[in-house]
């Protein structure tokens, strides 16, 4: 048994500092970079660049909408033709300073906002799956399990990649239970430890509402941000070699 | 004997328009297209590139200061390191978004003030000279003819071509008469027209106190921004083919 | 008998220009001015005012979204907290550079996409509204006639204003007809002119299928950003002073 | 005996954070606070703003060049009209959400780039100054004690504020010692309390070369970006009255 364990990663900008990134680097496999428009200036995305192939961790571009100031985490309602190149503007920029660094972007994760709405809004998703066969139809999209994306950008000819939450509680038919509800994240770092390994043992996890829900988890993303998300990730990995699980990129 | 004509492209910013690209782009051989920075949105920067390659014309990466209510036209202290990463994201994205349209970055033309500073600031220039070596060496840099850059890129081992102004005065010194000064901006298409031939044949100009001045013309800078500026680049472009002298770019 | 014109100024940023302050100004009463967001930089914005008020048009704060490249006319997803923090910002801004060149800012108009949003989405309206009351209460809000925008500000304590489109097709429960739709925009200058006096002599005009429809016109929006667009606005104030409708402001 | 202490506040920008604004606020008398230039966006700057008058700490636009990503830290060369014209807007912004948190701006620092360059650059020094001017020429400016800022500023009609820094050492002129250099920045914070203290009993300090040095200092800036500079930050202001030195605004 294997799983991918990714991170998002290249978000500081310029005099601000986010994350960890040498910290959070060693223990996963893959790292969604930001690519300038929801965070990351060229000279931070070029040091984690540097640092992620230091440790050969395999990078994916971490699009986003073009909203600095709201982190990429608004809806914004962007016509086709523009969310079609400034996908492909991001992953450009972030395969160009990648090549720099000695490697290439291998897949693509895109953040926030615009991750949420084409987990199941067909139109805009379809136009950044259309960016990526563009750019590079061997590109992997990495998409939220359950949603319509999945079976969408498969239908579309990507591969795709499964991806679950390890802090997150999940509903009954396999979305995520919404940040506003009370128990939505799960802060106690062995129970998640123990619960992803269960998860991937037992293709599922129990729902908020005590029900057994499948869930496809090729990847899980952790955080980094905190000493407590660090802690909580080191956790993961140490359970999941524990019980012989092997962490690896999905696309090394 | 040939030259190169080369003009500035995919300036437009969203809802704002620049530049007449449908127009110019049928008269030059090699395109410098803004990468974003100082000009150029992803849309409008796929779109120039699109119909540059439809037209077969080279592609230069315009790489600039971050400075887009600037227009990259005001001198910015960066660190090298900043400006080293700078102009690496600004090639990357162009030269992504450039293979979706069908063609690659050829060389590299700094647009503006750092156009202006690195020609004679051999500090800024090494950090350019190193960026450029850094993503691919075999790219070429455009510098102002008899610029100290000049020399210090090809030391450095880049392949550099020396571009002349056709509708601008020169010192006997050959720099470029200060926009300042009077009579610094040559407005006779047909004076300027056969100027550039006479440049390219004599290897030089008369100054503008009225001594010969020699200058290296690989390549010729067009303007397209006007009806005016159109005008005068088709007559250069019907005065050289008249004269024989082929137009072609200097990277094909 | 006395009517409003406005229309959207100060749009320009940096090297790009757009739309003809100086020809636009002396035909309307009321300039709707960018104020950094969507559209403007600095020096351009003070250039505007200053035109403004040497020619005693009042100034309105022209608010959006944050979004230079896709000029406002994008939906975003703002809290409310940052909604309220971004009007004010904005008529700040252009109030103290308003006081600078003579004046102050006495009403607000949104702009594009949170023009339209706030026309019918009570949530957005609520924020722009407190953030107009926080600012100052006696600033006059300026929406779309019919919407119910003008309903909720008006039950808030705002005064408000009806605007009416001069050259756009209504449908007959008064909104505005899709601009996607053939027969949206009005093009004949004259025949524009006379709807515009005959939709405030009879307090509504015939919708595009033909019923006439009330509309409360307070203030007619004029554009100014072509020839054609400059031409129909002169028609269009020839017109109603020659059938005795004054023009003025209606907050001088 | 009294002394004004002020702090760089409201600097955080969207999800990015930077500074303790609610540790610093209580023990400092004047606060300079971002204007969305180098930093601060109009949520984060409103809440500092109300913090600060809630504390009644006393509000001053802390400008600076248009330039998020390098923080306003890199010299810009804008040309006159440009910089009066964004100094005006920054101010602007800031005295009308000071207005809505219940205050207003009384005081202007220069930031960064802009205010080393200024502290003896006259050209851009007189177009901060006649920006000021033209928007309330009651405001103060806080200007680097020694520099040839502080009497042009004067001369100009403007009241001027001398700043002296806490942690920094001082060359035999009056200057700081740079950055750059060994010694430039003090670490020990009794020590630096004691140097306070003993700077305005004295009107002067040692200089890094054992010169006694006469600091005019009004005003002295304190940092609260990290746990030590808050502890300074406190064992200043302990050690000052524990000494029986006042600690009160300049412009109250």
């Amino acid at each position: 048994m294997f799983v991918d364990l990714n991170s998002d990663l290249g978000e500081s900008f310029g005099s601000w500092k986010m994350g960890n990134d040498a910290q959070i680097l060693p223990i996963v496999s893959s790292a969604n970079i930001a690519c300038g428009f929801h965070a990351g200036d060229p000279l931070g995305i070029l040091k984690t660049l540097k640092q992620a192939v230091a440790l050969d961790v395999t990078i994916g571009a971490h699009v986003a909408y073009p909203d600095l100031v709201g982190f990429g985490r608004r809806n914004m309602d962007l016509s086709r033709e523009e969310l079609i190149a400034d996908v492909l503007y991001q992953i450009s920029a972030l395969d160009g300073l990648a090549k720099v660094a000695g490697s290439k972007v291998k897949y693509v994760k895109p953040h926030g906002a615009l991750y949420n709405t084409i987990a199941n809004d067909a139109v805009q998703a379809e136009a950044v799956i259309a960016a990526i066969q563009m750019y590079n139809p061997k590109l992997v999209l990495v998409a939220l399990a359950g949603s319509n994306l999945v079976e969408q950008a498969r239908q579309a000819g990507l591969k795709v990649v499964s991806e679950a939450f390890a802090d997150r509680a999940y509903n009954s038919d396999g979305s995520l239970v919404s940040r506003r509800l009370e128990g939505a994240v799960l802060h106690d770092s062995q129970f998640v430890a123990k619960r992803v390994v269960s998860m991937l043992q037992n293709g599922g996890v129990e729902s908020i509402d005590g029900v057994f829900t499948p869930i496809q988890a090729d990847s899980i993303c952790l955080h980094g941000d905190t000493a407590g998300a660090l802690e909580m990730a080191a956790e993961i990995k140490a359970e999941l070699i524990k019980n012989n699980i092997q962490i690896r990129a999905f696309c090394p």
